[in-house]
């Protein structure tokens, strides 16, 4: 069966997420259904990041097994059909080798955290930011970021319900851009590693946001992470600010 | 009475434009009925852009007399309130003097008019961004564009409705930028006049979209300049991609 990688953009507002549940609408399912309107055979389909209810992607990554050849711009074409007026699309379509896989092919993930430190409430961007009161102290923020970057026992920045064999990580980068937004601050915090822990993106843009409202001292962070203790995690943010932009494979399959 | 200017943020999807009218919501009337709400002798207010329907606001200015004094941080923290959970917000506010008006003090509209091109429907940016298929030839564009700079009568480019007494206006600036958008092209026209005709900046974003799409020659928008004819313009744009981000005084009101 002919295997198609698919670049997937969604607005994860109306969705309980990527995975397929029981019961609440889940990307994964809304986008089965579109390649099963192609071709009823399709297998369940596997992405490299599982994205919690609201949060967003510009650059999730799935794979596809379609009975017949395709031409990568007919099928993103016909998916894209089939998933309107949903706020779901296939940005980007190619065809991979039957090994290649968008889960366990990923050699990294890219997201990006968006905060935005205002009084007022968010207009345009609602949704799309975590809104904090603020202000906030970017210098602090990278101070306390720096702690976390590297090899560490991530359990104090994981979900209870996390399941994955081991809460040893390591985070390659965070990196904090700040920009004038109306009223405030526009934040937004590039997280990038091999693989993440459940809830662990959004567990640190909350314990830095404590540090950045001078809540926390910087040292802080190191202590929280020391303490291998989920109990001494800052509050974990919503969802809104989170956004998966991106999925690293030994070569981009969306390049030819 | 004193008078406090505001600058509005608004996401104008739910509006029927900034102006008060009979029926449908408009921004002017839900911005009134909040003021009111703290004061109800609050005549109506003036606005410096009088957006259509559908068009998005991160710098309106308005002004408001109201009976009593108020702190300008407890008068836009008392609206906001009551503008909950609409999205409109005051994002700055500040007391004027008394002839100072957000219209007619105004020397300055700036306006940015996103355009989206690739072949995916949009998800996180609909309704913030027209999009069209593409590619766009943004060089050519910039060509076109330089036609519209400068004292011109720009009867080609407003709406038939325009109530304007002449067609005679100067357009400062029109600055394209262009960025990379997963499956495409992200491109923004920054355009600055001291005012502006009804429909005018969709008007010239729809025709610099056909500059960029090859269907019109550069030169060709000269020729409509020219032709001060409507029917000599090219397809007027929605109004999704138009933001009105700032409106300039001789003083900024809102920098103490």
């Amino acid at each position: 069966m002919p295997r198609y990688a698919m670049r997937i953009e969604y607005d994860g507002r109306p969705f309980a997420g990527w995975q397929r549940q029981d019961g609440p609408d889940s990307v994964q399912q809304r986008l089965e259904e579109a390649l099963r309107a192609l071709d009823p055979t399709v297998p369940s389909i596997a992405a490299a990041g599982r994205t919690d209810a609201g949060v967003h992607a510009t650059g999730q990554v799935a794979h596809a097994d379609l009975s017949k050849d395709w031409s990568a711009f007919r099928l993103s074409e016909a998916v894209n059909w089939h998933l309107k007026p949903m706020p779901i699309a296939v940005t980007a379509c190619a065809p991979v080798d039957d090994d290649w896989h968008a889960r366990f092919s990923a050699l990294e993930r890219r997201y990006t955290f968006r905060i935005i430190a205002r009084r007022a409430p968010l207009t345009l961007d609602a949704g799309q930011a975590w809104r904090v009161i603020g202000p906030l102290n970017v210098d602090a923020m990278r101070e306390g970021a720096k702690h976390l970057i590297g090899l560490h026992d991530f359990t104090t920045f994981r979900a209870s319900i996390c399941q994955a064999k081991s809460p040893v990580k390591t985070l390659d980068e965070i990196t904090i851009e700040e920009a004038p937004y109306p009223g405030g601050q526009d934040i937004r915090l590039h997280i990038r590693a091999r693989s993440f822990l459940h809830n662990q993106v959004r567990s640190i843009a909350g314990t830095l946001e404590r540090v950045g409202a001078g809540s926390w001292p910087p040292d802080r962070v190191a202590e929280a992470l020391a303490a291998r203790n989920r109990a001494a995690c800052g509050p974990v943010s919503p969802p809104d600010g989170l956004v998966l932009t991106g999925v690293g494979y030994e070569a981009d399959p969306f390049v030819s």
